[in-house]
Protein backbone atom coordinates (compact mmCIF):
# COMPACT_ATOMS: atom_id res chain seq x y z
CA UNK A 1 0.00 0.00 0.00
CA UNK A 2 1.24 3.52 -0.57
CA UNK A 3 -1.41 5.12 1.08
CA UNK A 4 -2.50 4.19 4.66
CA UNK A 5 -4.51 4.80 7.40
CA UNK A 6 -5.05 4.39 10.92
CA UNK A 7 -7.31 4.42 13.79
CA UNK A 8 -7.00 3.45 17.00
CA UNK A 9 -4.99 0.34 16.06
CA UNK A 10 -7.58 -0.46 13.27
CA UNK A 11 -5.23 0.19 9.89
CA UNK A 12 -6.24 0.37 5.81
CA UNK A 13 -6.09 1.78 2.88
CA UNK A 14 -6.36 5.47 3.66
CA UNK A 15 -8.81 6.56 1.35
CA UNK A 16 -11.32 2.99 2.90
CA UNK A 17 -10.67 3.99 6.27
CA UNK A 18 -13.23 6.02 8.31
CA UNK A 19 -14.03 8.09 12.02
CA UNK A 20 -16.59 7.62 14.03
CA UNK A 21 -18.97 10.51 13.25
CA UNK A 22 -18.59 11.50 17.34
CA UNK A 23 -15.07 11.79 16.95
CA UNK A 24 -14.56 15.27 18.46
CA UNK A 25 -12.39 15.80 15.79
CA UNK A 26 -15.21 15.83 13.24
CA UNK A 27 -17.36 19.14 14.72
CA UNK A 28 -15.21 20.36 16.91
CA UNK A 29 -11.62 20.49 15.17
CA UNK A 30 -10.64 19.48 18.71
CA UNK A 31 -7.43 18.12 18.50
CA UNK A 32 -3.78 18.66 17.60
CA UNK A 33 -1.85 17.16 15.07
CA UNK A 34 2.24 16.41 13.66
CA UNK A 35 3.81 16.11 10.23
CA UNK A 36 7.05 14.57 9.22
CA UNK A 37 9.19 13.26 6.51
CA UNK A 38 9.87 9.48 5.93
CA UNK A 39 12.71 7.86 4.30
CA UNK A 40 13.70 4.20 4.14
CA UNK A 41 10.63 4.00 6.98
CA UNK A 42 12.06 6.19 8.80
CA UNK A 43 10.19 8.83 10.62
CA UNK A 44 12.37 12.35 10.64
CA UNK A 45 13.10 14.00 14.05
CA UNK A 46 10.16 11.75 15.98
CA UNK A 47 11.64 12.98 19.56
CA UNK A 48 10.61 16.16 18.31
CA UNK A 49 7.60 15.99 17.42
CA UNK A 50 6.85 13.81 20.55
CA UNK A 51 8.16 16.95 22.64
CA UNK A 52 6.07 18.84 20.75
CA UNK A 53 3.39 17.20 20.47
CA UNK A 54 2.85 16.13 24.16
CA UNK A 55 3.26 19.49 25.26
CA UNK A 56 0.42 20.60 23.26
CA UNK A 57 -1.83 17.49 24.38
CA UNK A 58 -0.97 19.29 28.12
CA UNK A 59 -2.04 22.71 26.75
CA UNK A 60 -5.67 21.83 25.76
CA UNK A 61 -6.01 19.26 27.68
CA UNK A 62 -6.33 16.39 25.73
CA UNK A 63 -5.19 12.93 27.59
CA UNK A 64 -2.31 11.31 25.76
CA UNK A 65 -3.58 8.04 23.80
CA UNK A 66 -0.51 6.61 24.82
CA UNK A 67 2.78 7.26 26.33
CA UNK A 68 6.14 8.14 24.09
CA UNK A 69 7.62 4.99 23.82
CA UNK A 70 4.60 2.80 23.22
CA UNK A 71 3.65 5.83 20.06
CA UNK A 72 7.17 5.11 18.92
CA UNK A 73 6.69 1.52 18.35
CA UNK A 74 3.26 2.02 16.83
CA UNK A 75 4.66 4.62 14.57
CA UNK A 76 7.27 2.09 13.12
CA UNK A 77 4.90 -0.55 13.30
CA UNK A 78 2.69 1.51 10.78
CA UNK A 79 5.78 2.48 8.36
CA UNK A 80 7.04 -1.28 8.23
CA UNK A 81 3.71 -1.31 5.87
CA UNK A 82 5.09 0.82 3.67
CA UNK A 83 5.71 -1.33 0.36
CA UNK A 84 9.06 0.45 -0.40
CA UNK A 85 12.05 2.95 1.31
CA UNK A 86 10.45 5.84 -0.77
CA UNK A 87 9.76 9.43 0.39
CA UNK A 88 6.37 9.94 2.35
CA UNK A 89 4.86 12.05 4.82
CA UNK A 90 3.95 10.77 8.03
CA UNK A 91 0.78 12.69 9.68
CA UNK A 92 -0.69 11.78 12.95
CA UNK A 93 -3.60 13.48 15.17
CA UNK A 94 -5.13 13.38 18.60
CA UNK A 95 -8.29 14.44 19.07
CA UNK A 96 -10.24 14.39 22.32
CA UNK A 97 -11.97 11.62 22.53
CA UNK A 98 -15.70 10.35 20.38
CA UNK A 99 -18.58 11.40 22.52
CA UNK A 100 -22.02 13.17 22.05
CA UNK A 101 -21.49 16.86 20.82
CA UNK A 102 -21.20 19.07 23.70
CA UNK A 103 -18.51 21.98 24.11
CA UNK A 104 -17.46 21.04 27.25
CA UNK A 105 -14.65 18.02 28.06
CA UNK A 106 -16.29 14.59 27.26
CA UNK A 107 -15.56 12.37 31.19
CA UNK A 108 -13.38 9.22 30.12
CA UNK A 109 -13.43 9.66 26.83
CA UNK A 110 -9.71 9.39 26.58
CA UNK A 111 -8.22 10.06 23.26
CA UNK A 112 -8.38 9.24 19.65
CA UNK A 113 -5.02 7.95 17.49
CA UNK A 114 -5.48 8.84 13.62
CA UNK A 115 -2.00 7.98 11.85
CA UNK A 116 -2.20 8.68 7.35
CA UNK A 117 0.96 7.79 5.38
CA UNK A 118 1.20 9.02 1.78
CA UNK A 119 3.93 9.41 -0.60
CA UNK A 120 5.00 13.01 -0.50
CA UNK A 121 8.81 14.09 -1.73
CA UNK A 122 10.59 17.14 0.50
CA UNK A 123 10.29 20.65 -1.09
CA UNK A 124 12.96 20.94 -3.98
CA UNK A 125 15.20 23.76 -2.70
CA UNK A 126 16.56 24.83 -6.08
CA UNK A 127 13.10 25.73 -6.53
CA UNK A 128 12.36 29.40 -5.05
CA UNK A 129 9.04 30.80 -4.30
CA UNK A 130 6.78 33.18 -4.75
CA UNK A 131 4.70 35.26 -1.93
CA UNK A 132 2.23 36.86 -0.79
CA UNK A 133 0.88 39.23 2.53
CA UNK A 134 -2.11 38.79 4.21
CA UNK A 135 -3.52 39.63 7.82
CA UNK A 136 -3.03 37.72 10.24
CA UNK A 137 -6.87 36.46 11.38
CA UNK A 138 -6.59 33.55 13.15
CA UNK A 139 -7.07 32.89 16.77
CA UNK A 140 -4.17 33.80 19.49
CA UNK A 141 -2.76 30.01 19.75
CA UNK A 142 -1.09 29.31 17.15
CA UNK A 143 1.69 27.99 19.06
CA UNK A 144 -0.73 25.30 19.27
CA UNK A 145 -1.06 22.72 16.44
CA UNK A 146 -4.13 21.92 16.41
CA UNK A 147 -6.24 21.56 13.55
CA UNK A 148 -8.91 24.30 13.92
CA UNK A 149 -7.60 25.49 9.94
CA UNK A 150 -9.42 27.39 8.41
CA UNK A 151 -7.96 30.56 7.81
CA UNK A 152 -4.63 28.66 6.54
CA UNK A 153 -6.67 26.76 4.53
CA UNK A 154 -8.21 29.73 2.75
CA UNK A 155 -4.94 31.75 3.09
CA UNK A 156 -3.21 28.70 1.07
CA UNK A 157 -6.24 28.97 -1.85
CA UNK A 158 -5.70 32.64 -2.33
CA UNK A 159 -2.16 32.16 -2.79
CA UNK A 160 -2.54 29.04 -5.24
CA UNK A 161 -4.88 31.50 -6.96
CA UNK A 162 -2.23 34.07 -7.28
CA UNK A 163 -0.13 31.95 -8.91
CA UNK A 164 2.28 31.95 -5.64
CA UNK A 165 3.39 29.50 -2.80
CA UNK A 166 2.77 30.83 0.74
CA UNK A 167 0.97 33.43 2.41
CA UNK A 168 3.07 35.38 5.08
CA UNK A 169 0.45 36.57 8.00
CA UNK A 170 1.14 40.03 9.25
CA UNK A 171 -0.53 41.33 12.23
CA UNK A 172 -0.70 44.77 11.38
CA UNK A 173 2.99 45.75 10.28
CA UNK A 174 4.50 42.85 12.55
CA UNK A 175 5.48 39.66 10.04
CA UNK A 176 3.93 36.27 12.46
CA UNK A 177 5.04 33.34 10.29
CA UNK A 178 3.18 31.41 7.04
CA UNK A 179 -0.54 29.63 6.50
CA UNK A 180 1.67 26.54 6.68
CA UNK A 181 5.52 27.39 7.43
CA UNK A 182 7.49 29.76 9.41
CA UNK A 183 9.57 32.28 7.71
CA UNK A 184 12.94 33.64 8.41
CA UNK A 185 15.18 37.07 7.26
CA UNK A 186 18.93 37.18 6.50
CA UNK A 187 20.13 40.13 6.97
CA UNK A 188 23.53 41.75 7.45
CA UNK A 189 25.08 38.75 8.21
CA UNK A 190 22.22 37.45 10.95
CA UNK A 191 19.22 35.08 10.77
CA UNK A 192 16.21 36.87 11.71
CA UNK A 193 13.16 35.16 13.05
CA UNK A 194 10.15 35.64 15.07
CA UNK A 195 10.13 34.60 18.75
CA UNK A 196 8.64 32.04 20.21
CA UNK A 197 5.10 33.25 21.15
CA UNK A 198 1.29 32.56 20.70
CA UNK A 199 1.52 33.80 17.46
CA UNK A 200 3.94 31.44 15.39
CA UNK A 201 4.36 27.39 15.36
CA UNK A 202 7.36 26.16 17.05
CA UNK A 203 8.41 24.86 14.00
CA UNK A 204 11.16 22.00 13.94
CA UNK A 205 12.83 22.63 10.81
CA UNK A 206 12.90 26.39 12.58
CA UNK A 207 14.45 24.96 15.68
CA UNK A 208 17.05 22.82 13.58
CA UNK A 209 17.94 25.15 11.49
CA UNK A 210 18.39 28.34 14.53
CA UNK A 211 21.25 25.28 15.68
CA UNK A 212 22.94 24.86 11.97
CA UNK A 213 23.04 28.76 12.17
CA UNK A 214 24.61 28.67 15.48
CA UNK A 215 27.29 26.09 14.61
CA UNK A 216 28.14 27.50 11.82
CA UNK A 217 28.82 31.17 13.63
CA UNK A 218 25.45 32.99 12.44
CA UNK A 219 24.50 35.57 15.12
CA UNK A 220 20.61 34.94 15.33
CA UNK A 221 18.16 37.22 16.22
CA UNK A 222 14.41 36.09 17.80
CA UNK A 223 12.33 39.30 17.73
CA UNK A 224 9.73 40.97 16.09
CA UNK A 225 10.17 42.29 12.71
CA UNK A 226 8.15 43.99 10.12
CA UNK A 227 6.94 43.81 6.72
CA UNK A 228 9.18 46.88 5.41
CA UNK A 229 11.88 45.16 7.17
CA UNK A 230 10.55 41.65 5.29
CA UNK A 231 10.89 43.78 2.06
CA UNK A 232 13.96 44.80 2.42
CA UNK A 233 15.80 41.64 3.64
CA UNK A 234 18.81 40.32 2.10
CA UNK A 235 17.21 37.01 1.50
CA UNK A 236 13.69 35.05 3.33
CA UNK A 237 13.98 31.36 3.88
CA UNK A 238 10.96 29.68 4.35
CA UNK A 239 10.89 26.02 6.45
CA UNK A 240 8.39 23.29 7.12
CA UNK A 241 8.40 20.10 7.78
CA UNK A 242 8.55 19.09 4.11
CA UNK A 243 10.27 22.69 3.24
CA UNK A 244 13.90 21.98 4.57
CA UNK A 245 14.92 25.82 3.52
CA UNK A 246 13.20 27.56 0.83
CA UNK A 247 14.67 30.55 -1.16
CA UNK A 248 12.38 33.50 -1.66
CA UNK A 249 12.50 35.34 -4.93
CA UNK A 250 9.63 37.56 -4.42
CA UNK A 251 6.95 38.98 -2.21
CA UNK A 252 3.77 40.37 -3.82
CA UNK A 253 5.23 40.57 -7.21
CA UNK A 254 8.22 42.52 -6.24
CA UNK A 255 11.91 40.92 -6.13
CA UNK A 256 13.42 40.20 -2.70
CA UNK A 257 17.42 41.48 -3.01
CA UNK A 258 18.80 37.70 -2.62
CA UNK A 259 22.07 39.44 -1.45
CA UNK A 260 23.42 36.25 0.73
CA UNK A 261 22.65 33.15 -1.38
CA UNK A 262 25.78 31.75 0.10
CA UNK A 263 24.20 31.67 3.06
CA UNK A 264 20.91 30.21 2.40
CA UNK A 265 23.03 27.79 0.06
CA UNK A 266 25.14 26.76 3.53
CA UNK A 267 21.82 25.91 5.34
CA UNK A 268 19.89 24.08 2.90
CA UNK A 269 23.17 21.62 2.36
CA UNK A 270 23.23 21.26 6.18
CA UNK A 271 19.75 20.79 6.82
CA UNK A 272 19.74 18.25 4.10
CA UNK A 273 22.41 16.36 4.74
CA UNK A 274 20.76 16.23 8.85
CA UNK A 275 18.05 14.79 7.19
CA UNK A 276 19.44 12.33 5.02
CA UNK A 277 21.56 11.47 8.00
CA UNK A 278 18.72 10.59 9.90
CA UNK A 279 16.55 8.85 7.87
CA UNK A 280 19.58 6.52 6.47
CA UNK A 281 18.68 2.78 6.93
CA UNK B 1 -34.26 5.27 17.19
CA UNK B 2 -33.50 8.62 19.27
CA UNK B 3 -30.15 9.34 18.10
CA UNK B 4 -29.63 9.28 14.50
CA UNK B 5 -26.89 10.04 12.21
CA UNK B 6 -27.05 10.92 8.56
CA UNK B 7 -24.22 11.33 6.25
CA UNK B 8 -24.40 12.20 2.71
CA UNK B 9 -27.50 9.93 2.17
CA UNK B 10 -26.43 7.43 4.60
CA UNK B 11 -28.73 6.94 7.57
CA UNK B 12 -27.96 4.62 10.85
CA UNK B 13 -27.89 4.88 14.85
CA UNK B 14 -25.65 8.18 15.47
CA UNK B 15 -23.15 5.81 17.56
CA UNK B 16 -22.62 3.72 14.65
CA UNK B 17 -21.77 6.26 11.73
CA UNK B 18 -18.62 7.19 10.37
CA UNK B 19 -17.31 9.79 7.89
CA UNK B 20 -14.36 9.03 5.50
CA UNK B 21 -10.83 9.95 7.22
CA UNK B 22 -10.16 11.71 4.37
CA UNK B 23 -13.47 14.42 4.98
CA UNK B 24 -12.04 17.87 5.62
CA UNK B 25 -13.54 18.48 8.34
CA UNK B 26 -11.40 15.58 10.13
CA UNK B 27 -8.50 17.35 9.50
CA UNK B 28 -8.85 20.79 9.09
CA UNK B 29 -12.53 21.28 10.44
CA UNK B 30 -12.92 23.00 7.53
CA UNK B 31 -16.55 23.45 7.15
CA UNK B 32 -19.75 25.34 8.53
CA UNK B 33 -22.46 23.72 10.43
CA UNK B 34 -26.22 24.88 12.41
CA UNK B 35 -28.29 23.77 14.69
CA UNK B 36 -31.63 24.07 15.80
CA UNK B 37 -34.51 22.79 18.14
CA UNK B 38 -37.24 20.12 17.00
CA UNK B 39 -40.24 19.67 18.35
CA UNK B 40 -43.50 17.33 17.18
CA UNK B 41 -40.94 16.45 13.80
CA UNK B 42 -40.68 20.04 12.93
CA UNK B 43 -37.43 22.35 13.24
CA UNK B 44 -37.71 25.76 14.45
CA UNK B 45 -36.61 28.36 12.09
CA UNK B 46 -35.65 26.27 9.27
CA UNK B 47 -35.60 29.28 6.85
CA UNK B 48 -33.58 31.54 8.93
CA UNK B 49 -30.93 28.66 9.13
CA UNK B 50 -30.82 27.77 5.88
CA UNK B 51 -29.91 31.92 5.07
CA UNK B 52 -26.86 31.80 6.97
CA UNK B 53 -26.23 28.39 6.21
CA UNK B 54 -26.05 29.41 2.55
CA UNK B 55 -24.30 33.13 3.16
CA UNK B 56 -21.80 31.26 5.38
CA UNK B 57 -21.22 28.25 2.67
CA UNK B 58 -20.82 31.48 0.17
CA UNK B 59 -18.06 33.43 2.71
CA UNK B 60 -15.75 30.32 2.97
CA UNK B 61 -16.18 29.52 -0.27
CA UNK B 62 -17.91 25.88 0.13
CA UNK B 63 -20.21 24.59 -2.44
CA UNK B 64 -23.22 23.80 -1.33
CA UNK B 65 -24.23 19.91 -0.91
CA UNK B 66 -27.68 20.64 -2.23
CA UNK B 67 -30.49 23.37 -3.00
CA UNK B 68 -32.75 25.37 -0.21
CA UNK B 69 -35.79 22.83 -1.03
CA UNK B 70 -33.81 19.74 -1.76
CA UNK B 71 -32.11 20.23 1.70
CA UNK B 72 -35.86 21.14 3.15
CA UNK B 73 -37.22 17.83 2.40
CA UNK B 74 -33.71 15.66 3.30
CA UNK B 75 -33.78 17.42 6.82
CA UNK B 76 -37.46 16.73 6.76
CA UNK B 77 -37.29 12.97 5.63
CA UNK B 78 -34.65 12.36 8.14
CA UNK B 79 -36.82 14.21 10.90
CA UNK B 80 -39.86 11.73 10.21
CA UNK B 81 -38.01 9.05 11.23
CA UNK B 82 -38.07 10.62 14.98
CA UNK B 83 -39.94 7.91 17.07
CA UNK B 84 -41.54 10.26 18.83
CA UNK B 85 -42.71 13.73 18.71
CA UNK B 86 -40.85 15.56 22.10
CA UNK B 87 -37.76 17.84 21.69
CA UNK B 88 -35.19 17.05 19.89
CA UNK B 89 -31.72 18.80 18.66
CA UNK B 90 -31.15 18.95 15.27
CA UNK B 91 -27.01 19.48 13.85
CA UNK B 92 -26.19 19.87 10.57
CA UNK B 93 -22.48 20.58 8.90
CA UNK B 94 -21.16 21.13 5.62
CA UNK B 95 -17.58 20.32 4.79
CA UNK B 96 -15.51 20.86 1.95
CA UNK B 97 -15.53 17.48 0.53
CA UNK B 98 -13.24 14.47 0.75
CA UNK B 99 -9.34 14.52 -0.24
CA UNK B 100 -6.17 13.63 0.58
CA UNK B 101 -5.03 16.48 3.07
CA UNK B 102 -4.23 19.83 1.35
CA UNK B 103 -4.47 23.01 2.58
CA UNK B 104 -5.56 24.57 -0.74
CA UNK B 105 -9.22 23.85 -1.96
CA UNK B 106 -9.82 20.16 -3.56
CA UNK B 107 -10.84 20.12 -6.97
CA UNK B 108 -14.12 18.94 -7.49
CA UNK B 109 -14.80 17.38 -4.29
CA UNK B 110 -17.99 19.03 -3.71
CA UNK B 111 -19.15 19.19 0.16
CA UNK B 112 -20.03 16.67 2.86
CA UNK B 113 -23.63 16.82 4.51
CA UNK B 114 -23.65 15.64 7.75
CA UNK B 115 -26.83 15.26 10.05
CA UNK B 116 -27.44 14.08 13.90
CA UNK B 117 -30.89 14.32 15.70
CA UNK B 118 -30.69 13.77 19.40
CA UNK B 119 -33.09 14.47 22.15
CA UNK B 120 -32.20 18.03 23.98
CA UNK B 121 -34.98 20.08 25.69
CA UNK B 122 -34.49 24.37 25.53
CA UNK B 123 -32.97 25.27 28.06
CA UNK B 124 -35.58 26.08 31.25
CA UNK B 125 -35.45 29.87 31.51
CA UNK B 126 -37.17 29.78 35.29
CA UNK B 127 -33.08 28.75 35.71
CA UNK B 128 -30.64 31.67 35.84
CA UNK B 129 -27.76 31.32 34.15
CA UNK B 130 -24.02 32.39 36.25
CA UNK B 131 -21.44 33.75 34.18
CA UNK B 132 -17.59 34.36 33.91
CA UNK B 133 -15.58 36.22 31.66
CA UNK B 134 -12.40 35.40 29.44
CA UNK B 135 -10.42 37.02 27.34
CA UNK B 136 -11.46 36.22 23.63
CA UNK B 137 -8.74 34.74 22.08
CA UNK B 138 -10.72 33.31 18.86
CA UNK B 139 -9.60 34.10 15.46
CA UNK B 140 -11.59 37.48 13.23
CA UNK B 141 -14.00 35.08 11.34
CA UNK B 142 -16.60 34.64 14.44
CA UNK B 143 -19.55 35.98 12.24
CA UNK B 144 -19.17 32.67 10.60
CA UNK B 145 -20.53 29.47 12.18
CA UNK B 146 -17.41 27.54 11.31
CA UNK B 147 -16.39 23.95 13.32
CA UNK B 148 -12.96 25.32 14.57
CA UNK B 149 -14.78 25.61 18.14
CA UNK B 150 -11.20 24.55 20.25
CA UNK B 151 -11.54 28.44 22.00
CA UNK B 152 -15.36 27.69 22.79
CA UNK B 153 -14.36 24.23 23.87
CA UNK B 154 -11.65 24.89 26.29
CA UNK B 155 -14.25 28.23 27.49
CA UNK B 156 -17.33 26.13 27.84
CA UNK B 157 -14.62 23.89 29.83
CA UNK B 158 -13.25 26.36 32.62
CA UNK B 159 -17.28 27.75 32.72
CA UNK B 160 -17.87 24.38 34.08
CA UNK B 161 -14.78 23.77 36.22
CA UNK B 162 -16.23 27.13 37.89
CA UNK B 163 -19.46 25.65 38.28
CA UNK B 164 -21.38 28.54 35.73
CA UNK B 165 -23.10 28.01 32.52
CA UNK B 166 -21.49 30.19 30.06
CA UNK B 167 -18.63 32.20 29.25
CA UNK B 168 -18.53 35.58 28.04
CA UNK B 169 -15.69 36.75 26.03
CA UNK B 170 -14.49 40.27 26.03
CA UNK B 171 -12.05 41.63 23.68
CA UNK B 172 -9.69 44.32 26.02
CA UNK B 173 -12.75 45.88 27.13
CA UNK B 174 -15.09 45.32 24.49
CA UNK B 175 -17.39 42.40 25.27
CA UNK B 176 -18.34 40.41 22.24
CA UNK B 177 -20.37 37.19 22.99
CA UNK B 178 -20.36 33.61 25.21
CA UNK B 179 -18.72 30.59 24.18
CA UNK B 180 -22.04 29.31 22.39
CA UNK B 181 -24.64 32.09 22.94
CA UNK B 182 -25.01 35.93 22.18
CA UNK B 183 -25.47 37.71 24.92
CA UNK B 184 -27.64 41.17 25.61
CA UNK B 185 -28.57 43.75 28.45
CA UNK B 186 -31.17 45.66 29.66
CA UNK B 187 -30.45 49.37 30.71
CA UNK B 188 -32.84 52.17 31.44
CA UNK B 189 -35.47 50.10 29.19
CA UNK B 190 -33.29 49.78 25.96
CA UNK B 191 -31.94 46.01 24.90
CA UNK B 192 -28.32 46.75 24.07
CA UNK B 193 -26.54 44.07 22.04
CA UNK B 194 -23.24 43.98 20.17
CA UNK B 195 -23.68 45.10 16.48
CA UNK B 196 -22.92 42.51 13.73
CA UNK B 197 -19.60 41.98 12.83
CA UNK B 198 -16.86 39.79 12.96
CA UNK B 199 -16.99 39.58 16.55
CA UNK B 200 -20.44 37.48 16.71
CA UNK B 201 -21.86 35.24 14.90
CA UNK B 202 -25.26 36.31 13.94
CA UNK B 203 -27.37 34.60 16.35
CA UNK B 204 -31.07 33.23 14.60
CA UNK B 205 -32.67 33.75 18.41
CA UNK B 206 -30.69 37.47 18.67
CA UNK B 207 -32.43 38.21 15.43
CA UNK B 208 -36.14 36.93 16.56
CA UNK B 209 -35.78 38.63 20.24
CA UNK B 210 -34.48 41.98 18.00
CA UNK B 211 -38.14 41.70 16.08
CA UNK B 212 -40.03 41.33 19.15
CA UNK B 213 -38.11 44.03 20.81
CA UNK B 214 -39.48 45.96 17.89
CA UNK B 215 -42.70 44.58 17.96
CA UNK B 216 -43.27 46.05 21.80
CA UNK B 217 -41.75 49.07 21.57
CA UNK B 218 -38.48 48.50 23.53
CA UNK B 219 -35.73 50.47 22.24
CA UNK B 220 -33.31 48.96 20.46
CA UNK B 221 -29.20 50.22 20.08
CA UNK B 222 -27.09 47.64 18.39
CA UNK B 223 -23.70 48.81 20.00
CA UNK B 224 -20.34 47.89 21.47
CA UNK B 225 -20.66 47.79 25.35
CA UNK B 226 -17.71 47.29 27.90
CA UNK B 227 -17.25 44.95 30.53
CA UNK B 228 -17.80 48.00 33.16
CA UNK B 229 -21.11 48.43 31.26
CA UNK B 230 -22.38 44.32 31.57
CA UNK B 231 -21.81 44.84 35.65
CA UNK B 232 -23.93 47.30 35.45
CA UNK B 233 -26.76 46.21 32.99
CA UNK B 234 -30.09 45.73 34.65
CA UNK B 235 -30.63 42.45 33.17
CA UNK B 236 -28.31 40.52 31.24
CA UNK B 237 -29.50 37.59 28.72
CA UNK B 238 -28.58 35.25 26.91
CA UNK B 239 -29.65 33.54 24.10
CA UNK B 240 -29.01 30.38 21.81
CA UNK B 241 -30.91 28.25 19.49
CA UNK B 242 -31.46 26.02 22.58
CA UNK B 243 -31.47 29.21 25.22
CA UNK B 244 -34.50 30.82 24.68
CA UNK B 245 -33.98 34.09 26.60
CA UNK B 246 -32.08 32.98 30.07
CA UNK B 247 -31.81 35.36 33.25
CA UNK B 248 -28.21 35.91 34.33
CA UNK B 249 -27.50 35.94 37.96
CA UNK B 250 -24.13 36.50 38.60
CA UNK B 251 -20.97 37.33 36.23
CA UNK B 252 -17.65 36.16 38.21
CA UNK B 253 -19.37 35.79 41.33
CA UNK B 254 -21.01 39.01 41.69
CA UNK B 255 -24.58 39.75 41.51
CA UNK B 256 -26.52 41.55 38.38
CA UNK B 257 -28.78 43.89 40.00
CA UNK B 258 -31.99 42.19 37.57
CA UNK B 259 -34.03 45.49 37.69
CA UNK B 260 -36.36 44.83 34.97
CA UNK B 261 -37.90 41.33 35.39
CA UNK B 262 -41.13 42.20 33.61
CA UNK B 263 -39.30 43.19 30.38
CA UNK B 264 -37.02 39.55 30.95
CA UNK B 265 -40.26 38.17 31.37
CA UNK B 266 -42.36 39.71 28.84
CA UNK B 267 -39.36 38.78 26.21
CA UNK B 268 -39.16 35.19 27.44
CA UNK B 269 -42.86 34.52 26.81
CA UNK B 270 -43.12 36.25 23.64
CA UNK B 271 -40.38 34.04 22.61
CA UNK B 272 -41.33 30.68 23.91
CA UNK B 273 -44.76 31.17 22.44
CA UNK B 274 -43.46 31.73 18.82
CA UNK B 275 -41.36 28.57 19.42
CA UNK B 276 -44.63 26.83 20.30
CA UNK B 277 -46.63 27.90 17.34
CA UNK B 278 -43.47 27.49 14.77
CA UNK B 279 -43.21 24.09 15.62
CA UNK B 280 -46.90 22.13 16.57
CA UNK B 281 -48.27 19.59 14.85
Amino acid sequence: MKEIGYYNGKIGPLDEMTVPMNDRAVYFGDGIYEATGVLNKRAFALDDHFDRMYKNLELIMIEPPMDREALRKEINDFLALLEDDDSYQLYWQVSRGTAARNHRFPMGAGSNLMMTVRPKPLYDVTKEMKLITMEDTRFYHCNIKTINLIPAVIASQKAYEAGCDEVVFHRGDVVTECAHSNIHMLKDGKFITHPLDNFILPGITRKHLLKMCEQAGIPIEERIFTLDELMEADELIVTASSVPCARVSEVNGKPIAKRDGATVKLLQDTYLKYYYENTSK
